[in-house]
């Protein structure tokens, strides 16, 4: 890549922002986007929202969209830190020190935008140099802010957590329990088996229980009557508001004739719904899983922290999600189902990257001119137009590689729905980690392994990349555009973590690497004491801060179900536990219908 | 090594083993020896020891030895086992098929005791023979004989774990706790902390606290007086049993002059005894740890699963181990300290392998005859007797290296310490795992790399080798020799079966190097499957059996709380249990110095 194609990469780059946030500015008050965004209106104050939007304090965006989006927020801020930090470092004093290094070819000002990139970096400096000690304090001081910045975050988002439980209203999901892989004896129902456990070995936190049914096919028959019930809508809404409609999109048939078709329709759907429902009340199709709700949150602790069973893969408990971010759709129970899915997910994310190897490996050729022009010789008389040219090397290959990973997201979505997760929140933190796992392989590696090894190791000095890749995949809580479907308390930050700790020891093995070849064994040696301090930092949070995002301690829980003995409210909440993890596909189809249970609107009235 | 030398070494082996146990039969009903073996007189019939002890079934074992013994008999069973497999295989199959391979050289039968064992080696198969074939059969069948023992193994031991434990009668560490890293408010003691903390957060199941005190200088006073009573007592033996003693042992003074002296010097010990208890007691020397009980088994697990405090570094909670097994010396309770020692313990192991990789590199070599007398040119006339340097090749370097790994065992037991273990048990069984490491790097490893490689390869398909080692540290609490100190309830086991797990793959690893070298490459890939399936297994294992080896399910002591709620006898358990975790350096002087609280003799006299 030469240094004209990055300087026009970087301008379309910049162009789009401008443009995208012009367009955003202009629109959001037209008739289509107001609706949009207008149930956020009371955040959204009358003046320019760029400015604003910097201004919002913590607790907006904590009241907004809960602990997820303050972390989702930090992790830009931290992000920018760590970039703003190897940026003064890179830039400031590595790419001079690079650039007026003479290891590539003598220094020609006179034809600079032509200059490969590989002339800023490390590459150029002469082999055995002593400026290349400015690279290894580079590595120490870039390592020591990252972890400082980490250690600082980490801090404070596992006081904000504690502080967000103390101050939290009571949520059904603290005092709630999946139970999975019941046994069942005999003839007896789940519900029955449920109801003995737990009353035998709990009998002083139990309250109540609500069994699993498979519901896949009451699902479609809903979203089938749905369907039916918006189009009908529609054709309601259209002969109220004018007086003669199009013919055309009626066809031959009547108005009228459609519309008691589709009521005929409609009703039939409902009729096989609520004899679908009936079926799966009577307990033919249970599902071994139970949501287990207690008297207090201590209470479900025990439930989840204690094995239940001399048997372990039976009675298995785990945190129950938000009774709205259930994942009811997939519900394997079996350990062995699960087992064997988590196995065949592996081999498919293997797979997966290895096509992605292949991808990115063709894309790199592009950023070489010579290699394309072989490839696609009848290309030739157009690349050679200058624009064109920096269009293709500069530009092309990062919006193919973007087109393409963009895919990647959904499908290891589906990856983590296949494993067996119940909450969408679970499926999309898992999804989050084979991301960051996917990134590495084969963005990062594939760059490497495919292009000028030497060149490209300056991407490394900047462990921004993870978060950034990450923030792609977090479910997009951004104050003003969506609103939060769940929460999981700032879970996320711990991935984040671990993503940044890869990249900086990754780091250290590359400029171990590097220092090498460069001929400064010392610096090499003197190096290897960095990543070993790193993980040990890191295995100091992963004792200091990890176990507060896995779960509460007996003193929190305590404290808060005393706190709340007392209070009147309190025998509401418990009235509503009992129903809150009822599977919406169950409830009457007078209420799904009219209600939006179970289909979230992009955002909520609040 | 050549196959006369092997020979040579099997049959000293072997006279060693028969001349062992004919010492042991004449000697054992000898006076010296007589009481030693004398207290398990009700268990050792008058009848020749040896069938005798092959007679003796599971229950006899599990009542002299508790569950660990019948784990270890059952590990040497299972190795046995193995073995046998191994051994058919090996020595029916392999042996005679690499025989009659020619790709060494050609066979001549006349001169076979002086031809080297890579004769009945792989080695010595044609590149690219059919016969291969059957060594990757044999790679297969063993794994498959192997699995299917271990899953035996682990099911029958999760079976008779969770059996003892329905069946034990109360124990203190089934209802106690070990608390660490408590932190104190103020001017405020250790104790009142802990009976603040677990008053508030387990009113309804706390009974009463131990704290931990600094008593090193107490146990050298302890120490020391009790040499002076054993010395006082054979003087006092001496006087009573012969009329005339020699006077060469009492030197220039008369017998009561050193009596008095003696007793002089006690009674000084033990006023400092005396004082420096009292100064532990008043809270000087308050460690800040504590043994926490309570009133049942069920309370006492959720102080330890439930994390206790909002700062997962202090109040850490652990499984508080048998009194007997308290290992007091080295109690080091802070977080960071533990910490700290356990990455110098980390960088102390990879020395110590290091150093033993030089030694057996060492060792190796006396197995070459040639380079041995090009060492050591003055003893080439010795070594050129047939007996001596059949010696020297065949047994001398097992023996030194016997020598040498004698040594390596203590010295494991010593990092242990240092990491802060609190009971004997846990640091055996954290040496049992860095003696397998220790094993795996040094022994395996040095072998391959410093003998002829593919010579040597025969030895992995033979993965006894770990068991047995382990067998070698494992405390041995062998009938009719040891009583057990304390028990585990069978937790050596998963080091075992870890440890078989670890060996097999690294069988599949070299047998599918030795095929690529062989030029069998089909064979190499067919065998990709083997330790997939391998770790697949394991992994099925770490699920299904493991949780029972950590801890007690709900259901189990509920169960067993409620059988006992009601029993008269749990009032005088539940006094005794308060005092159960006192240091014995603390107990009263007059005690101390009669019982046998601190000295646990070798035999118990059950």
């Amino acid at each position: 890549m030469i240094l004209s194609a990055l300087a026009t990469s970087v301008g379309i780059n910049l162009g789009l922002t401008v443009l995208l946030a012009a367009v955003y500015t202009l629109l959001r008050r037209r008739p289509p986007y107001v609706a949009v965004y207008s149930p956020r209106r009371p955040y959204a104050p009358p003046e320019p929202w760029l400015p604003a939007a910097w201004r919002r304090t913590e607790e907006d965006v904590h009241a907004a969209a809960g602990l997820d989006g303050v972390v989702f927020v930090r992790i830009f801020v931290f992000s920018i830190r760590v970039f703003t930090a190897a940026a003064v470092m890179g830039v400031g004093v590595l790419m001079p020190v690079n650039f007026l290094g003479d290891q590539l070819r003598q220094i020609d000002f006179s034809d600079l935008p032509n200059k490969s990139v590989d002339l800023f970096s490390v590459s150029n400096v002469q082999d055995g140099s002593n400026k290349l000690w400015l690279h290894f304090s580079a590595a120490y001081t870039i390592t020591g802010i990252t972890c400082y910045l980490l250690y600082y975050e980490y801090k404070y988002l596992s006081g904000k957590r504690l502080e967000y439980f103390t101050t939290s209203k009571p949520l059904p999901q603290h005092f709630t329990v999946l139970v999975r892989a019941i046994p069942v004896t005999g003839d007896g129902s789940v519900s029955d088996a449920v109801d003995k456990f737990f009353k035998e070995y709990h009998s002083s936190t139990y309250l109540s229980h609500t069994v699993v049914h498979q519901t896949g096919k009451l699902r479609r028959l809903l979203n089938d009557s749905e369907n039916i019930c918006t189009k009908l809508a529609n054709l309601k809404s259209v002969r109220h508001t004018s007086g003669d409609p199009p013919r055309r999109f009626l066809g031959i048939f009547g108005r009228n004739d459609i519309v008691g078709k589709y009521q005929k329709r409609l009703e039939d759907l409902e009729e096989n719904v609520r004899m679908e429902q009936s079926d799966a009340t009577r307990s033919r199709q249970e599902v071994a899983a139970a949501f287990v709700s207690f008297r207090s949150r201590y209470g479900a602790a025990n439930a989840i922290y204690i094995r239940q069973s001399d048997n372990p893969t039976v009675w298995q408990t785990e945190h129950a999600p938000d009774p709205h971010d259930v994942y009811w759709p997939f519900f394997s129970t079996s350990f062995m189902e699960r087992w064997i899915s988590k196995f065949i997910v592996f081999v498919a994310s293997i797979l997966l990257i290895l096509v992605f190897l292949l991808v990115s490996a063709f894309v790199q050729g592009l950023t070489y001119m010579e290699q394309l022009e072989q490839w696609l010789p009848f290309l030739k008389n157009i690349l050679e137009i200058a624009v064109v040219s920096q269009l293709v090397t500069g530009y092309l290959p990062s919006v193919i590689l973007h087109f393409v990973s963009s895919y990647v997201p959904s499908i290891m979505k589906l990856f983590s729905t296949m494993q067996g997760f119940i909450s969408v929140s679970g499926i999309e933190r898992s999804a989050c980690n084979k991301m960051l796992r996917f990134t590495i392989w084969s963005v990062f590696f594939a760059n490497v392994l495919t292009g000028s090894v030497l060149g490209q190791l300056e991407i490394f000095y900047d462990p921004k990349e993870i978060p950034k890749r990450l923030a792609v995949l977090v479910p997009a809580q951004l104050f003003n555009v969506y609103s939060p479907k769940y929460d999981t308390g700032g879970r996320f930050w711990p991935i984040v973590h671990n993503g940044t700790i890869f990249s900086l020891v990754l780091m250290h093995i590359i400029a171990i690497g590097v220092f090498t070849l460069k001929k400064l064994p010392l610096a090499s040696s003197l190096l290897v004491p960095l990543p070993v301090l790193t993980l040990l930092f890191n295995e100091y949070c992963r004792n200091r801060f990890l176990p507060i995002f896995e779960a509460y301690s007996t003193e929190s829980l305590i404290k808060k179900d005393r706190e709340e003995q007392s209070k009147p409210e309190m025998a509401e909440f418990f009235s509503n536990l009992v129903t809150a993890y009822s599977d919406p596909a169950m409830k009457p189809i007078q209420r799904s219908l009219n209600s939006d249970d179970r289909t979230t609107p992009l955002l909520s009235s609040a």
